[in-house]
């Protein structure tokens, strides 16, 4: 199994090593394919490339969003380059976007990154072990970059 | 006949659980394939996956999206591409999406879970069985999610 | 010649309904094919579906929009497929939404669902007839739905 | 060589006749095909038509978009589409669009038809004579529609 | 090895003579391909055909978008094409683009321009050379236009 990482010279901090670190604590045995670009915006071929060219069974794609408008605009952008991705190999490519108004400091856009960077790492993970994996965790609400929100039962 | 589920561990109950139920009930012998995926935005390539590789013949893709403006553009993402995906496999998938921002509270939030939920999953039966079932509602304003609105004839 | 008639049991109206009318009264010999599906982002797939599997060589797809922000972003979702439809098939999609906003009353909203049905049903049965039918009125602001606007010579 | 013009009954004049009448001014040897559409939307598969089935080297995609808000949504999905065309085919479309609200009346209005046509026709002429004509006027700020804008050196 | 330069007669100045200029004096043994169009729509497929009709391996795109909202959704439009051109052809089209609204006066968007446009020639350069080669600029905050943003540590 090999998980691609793709990320970004323009991120203000490196996601994509973290991911490396935590798929490497959590199973030695995946292998990690690693891609930087530019910017988030050339992270959807930096996917297709690790998937078709280098062979991963799933790639995690690492951007972060500036505070203008036009970085919002190339986030979408972005996301819809991905799903395109995915869609022309029938494989997963995770988008571990942060945008940089999420967060109020420095300090809070840290914690937003390393959270979000683990938890899609793990998903990820846990998707290419086996298909059927989280749904033990479907509707329960799950976040990435912040604690869980409630959720309740449909009867 | 076979249904595939896609739905989320973001969202906040379990709509694609009830839809196995509803399925069940109406015609038990209609098969169910399910495959719950992080967000939103991995849906189209789940629905992919479920026509392609376990041959579904119609995929209900249960989303929700949170009440930031970032979740509405996830959603308008993951409509394009599960149009995009009809539109590679001449197979429907109904996009079953709740946005918070609809209900009022929880309570309001899950009245239109169950009810959207119960109602496109007889919509897929219906469109599987035959194509030309849907006709006979052709025009009345049914909704998904709350009672229907108002019709009138174009004489 | 057949023409494929896609419309959706959320609109208010059956226009479609109309539009087989229509086509019958002025060219009976000219087949129709209809497909109803539940809302207006069905239509990009059942519209390929009418060209594909039952070999339709125009279709007209009519929709509706509600009065919300979303369903104003689900006609521009449908309206993307239908292009991507188009492009995919080398065959023309009119397009026939009616945005509830566009009307004070349902009495205005009648009107330019009829209106906008009848002259595109026009459309349609013109475009197969001959390709270049429409070129007589080139610039002569035409419109659907309502009067025509006023044109003027570029000399 | 031969250029498609494609254009549509609801413009408010007639662009496509104009630049019917440029080509043949400046190039007689210039064949030209026409396809008249309803409207903006339908000018992405007129155009791919005009490729494919009607052998063109290039296409002139003329359009207008009314004052609603809608129309400019129209247009954007216009141009969308017709960004599709170029990359299925490799072929230009050269997209020349006019908004209704770029200008303050009626006359106002067809200056900027007539410059923004007659400008495009010649670039469609000199696009297929010699793919390289342009770079002449590389960052010469070049305006169809209008006077052109200041430039400067980036030395 | 082989860099596409796509640029447009509409932008203000000529990004791409002085990509092919920083090329020359950093790598003369890079080839340049140029291939100039009207303005930043028309971008993607010169981007596909530099690619693949003149066999380059990467390709440099620069467009200006006006200060009108016009002119960011034709950026927008063109963005989206070039990510499309990507995934099409698995190679990397650096998107170079300048936004009037981005500067206060013509000296500050020459500025912009120069730093933006050298920034991204070498990135080409890099990216062509060695596919790893940004990895070790990864997360730190790197940005094209102006000085590089703040950038931290994960653990």
């Amino acid at each position: 199994m090999k998980i691609g990482i793709a990320d970004t010279m323009f991120a203000r901090a490196d996601m994509g090593g973290l991911a490396v670190k935590t798929i490497a604590e959590h199973n030695p045995k995946i292998k990690v394919e690693r891609y930087t670009v530019p910017g988030i915006k050339d992270l959807p071929v930096a996917a297709k490339k690790l998937i078709e060219e280098r062979h991963c069974d799933i790639v995690l794609a690492f951007g972060m969003a500036g505070k203008m408008p036009i970085d919002q605009q190339c986030a979408h952008e972005a996301s819809l380059g991905i799903i395109a991705v995915q869609l022309l190999t029938n494989k997963h490519v995770l988008g571990v976007f942060v945008h940089e108004i999420e967060a109020k400091d420095d300090a809070e856009l840290k914690e937003i990154m390393r959270d979000r960077t683990i938890k899609h790492s793990l998903n990820a993970i846990s998707l290419i072990a086996r298909p059927d994996s989280l749904t033990q965790n479907v509707g329960k609400a799950k976040r990435q970059g912040s604690d869980d929100a409630g959720y309740f039962a449909l009867d």
